[in-house]
């Protein structure tokens, strides 16, 4: 079993990072990274329990060293895994603010969780995904996940925005540098309000009008099987009654 | 068998409209429309020759008669049946002229066949859709092939691209009017050369450097499997190679 | 006074088409089409009544054989003058309804008036304007006047839509095609209710919420005067308190 | 003369800056802000020397303490007057590499100048540039210069186009919060190189295959004097014979 391939997820809640991780591990083995464990422990747990293969390494994606940290930590506990998939689904950054009522710290972590942990994630990412395109049953993926703020700064967005639109960036140029390499680098845009716990009160006057992170964990995996010949780069996501 | 649903392919060829038409009469009974019944009739006869259902209706889809008597034989052949999926993908106003050497017929043909020919088909597969909501296991979807040229428009296409442009208009206020009443409307932006068997000769310096129509289809029936909670109005599809 | 150069806009009514008008009389003589005379006479008289030089010519532009009169009388009329600019500030084709109540007329008129009417007057104006690059005093100039729905297709606006993102496709196309021959084509997006007779009844919360269409036309001068270094293909333009 | 209205530019060298600057001198004084005095002395001078007023002041618009201190220097300088105009047209960040082969600094470094440093401008720009909205001729104006990547994620412009990306969110976020309290925020985009010292040297078939910075501070003008009835947010600008 320890050479089952590795899907690779930074940003996992009790939402779509746990979905994401729960549908790639039915193929390979996942490990999950987030700040707080307490976020992936129990995903971590529902899959072992279930038969699958989880390991959770607590990460600060925007902090270099702690993502280098967690990369090495991969590589000991799976010397000889490949990797066959990364999945980028950030969830700092996020804030709401009058831009005058932003401060600079608001602005500099919504960089430093989206774009800056994008960077580091990618750094240590794409070299593995690179080394696994023999072997992988599917073209190696690097998927990241956007949001409506990724192609529109509405007001009151200025940080969580200017983070979203640069990480649309870096993935459009790691799609364009690394697809002719073999590698499937994907971005999605999640339109609407996901159904999670933490949306559960959240009004909304369909009842099923939020977006579902199993649906949005399918897309995932049908990116990522999809074959070189025919890749996607961009899909968007949004619940049926989503005014856009 | 008779109240088998139904999915109806317009611009069915020896290439992407064949292999969607073939994903579909897995599940559902096809109807594939094109003028020329030597473009369908292959098909149609390996679908029914492998224990499907298909039925081919030479059909102008840019004369809004000639598209009504197709529907109203659809009608009459499957009177009991339900229509699952509706699929546009036009073949007709490809042309590439400097602009003082199109002639007025090319633009024509342009529009007529790309954005006309969509709002005739349109007009006919919507109540069909809607229709069927109650009854079908996914959201009945509309599902509309774009190109390159419905987002550039680059020299020496300024007909095709208008058509396409113009399609890929029909196709977002369409996904915006009947989204939420429960239709999937997609466009999907086809970026690249389709492998299929009048582009074998075109010169390629990647062996699978040009677009699977089989896993184009694939594509379409993964938009079409999406529950409603999550819907994906847009898909770029291109080979790995390809320059964007 | 026969040499002086020309500017023709089509599309003119009481609005953008005769501001442009006059703010291109007061340097060129004027040539102002549109279907119904009633809708260039003021303008017309109030030109020549100030100074300046106009003509109109009632021309339906959906029509190619009424743009090729049209055209033809030019030049009889003005036999040594020199095309400056070409505006295509169309008017025809607006409707907004529920899909399936629109017929196929208004499907088919908004994309003659249009994107066919475009091509109509681009095919008779780009020569004149090839024609004229060695004389001018700035780059000759073809501008295409669009709309919110040039770039987002709303429910209710099919047929609009359809319209307007074919007419920016051929803006685009022709932009890269007669750019490098150093004819400047331009598109422009007005987004939001312009400030004319027919809109002055409609509520507005604030009192300068509307677009001046003397702003418009200075816009449209100022993209006629940029020099070939520097060319801006494409402006949007709205009022200060437009949502967008 | 205290009381002459200011305008604020960050980002001058020996190209756009310092032709934006020169264009709006003929209007307000100037004061210019870059890391190196030497890049904005000569049009200082330039400016005092033909009868304008600029005032420099060594500024690094990443760091926050610093711009402050700027601004702080500008309230000192000039105790009565309101800023008309601000101008953010940063150079910092541009670095082309393969991705593997950029440092996390090259990536922070495109972030901090463009992102970050936007950020920090348009905190201290915008109380002053709402404070002087009963004083102004014209709206007041806050400009930012984008570039072809402030669209386009292309290969081995991982870092440059994050930080343009972000660059534009931050812009389209602020032009919707401010536009309907009256101050006018744009954004363009600059396709092409610009003929200024450094790219004498490089190659280029057409001898005026450039953007003029003379042509593009014309633009800046245009914008800042539009009326709020009619304000744009985005102008692309590209020399004619420019692949797009």
């Amino acid at each position: 079993m320890a050479s089952k391939a590795l899907a690779i997820i930074a940003g996992v809640g009790p939402g779509t990072g746990a979905s994401i991780a729960k549908k790639f591990a039915k193929t390979y083995s996942v490990v999950v990274l987030a700040r707080n464990p307490d976020n992936f422990d129990p995903v971590v747990q529902e899959i072992n329990a279930s038969g699958g293969q989880a390991f959770g390494i607590s990460t600060d994606v925007s902090d270099s060293k702690s993502v280098n940290a967690a990369f090495d930590k991969i590589a000991a506990q799976y010397p000889s895994s490949k990797v066959a998939a990364a999945v980028f689904n950030p969830g700092g950054g996020f804030v709401r603010k009058p831009f005058l009522e932003l401060t600079e710290q608001d602005y500099s972590i919504a960089l430093a969780s989206q774009a800056q942990g994008a960077f580091n994630f990618a750094q240590r990412s794409l070299p593995l995904l690179l080394d696994s395109r023999e072997s992988s049953e599917y073209p190696p993926t690097l998927i990241f996940t956007g949001a409506t703020a990724s192609v529109k700064g509405s007001a009151n967005f200025a940080a969580f925005a200017s983070g979203k639109f640069a990480l649309r960036a870096l993935a459009q140029s790691l799609a364009r540098e690394f697809g002719p390499q073999g590698v499937h680098v994907s971005h999605t845009i999640i339109d609407g309000i996901i159904d999670i716990p933490r949306t559960k009160a959240w009004a909304n006057e369909h009842v099923d009008g939020k977006l579902s992170p199993d649906a949005i964990a399918d897309s995932y995996w049908y990116l990522h099987t999809q074959p070189r010949t025919t890749f996607a780069f961009e899909l968007d996501l949004r619940p049926y009654v989503e005014k856009w």
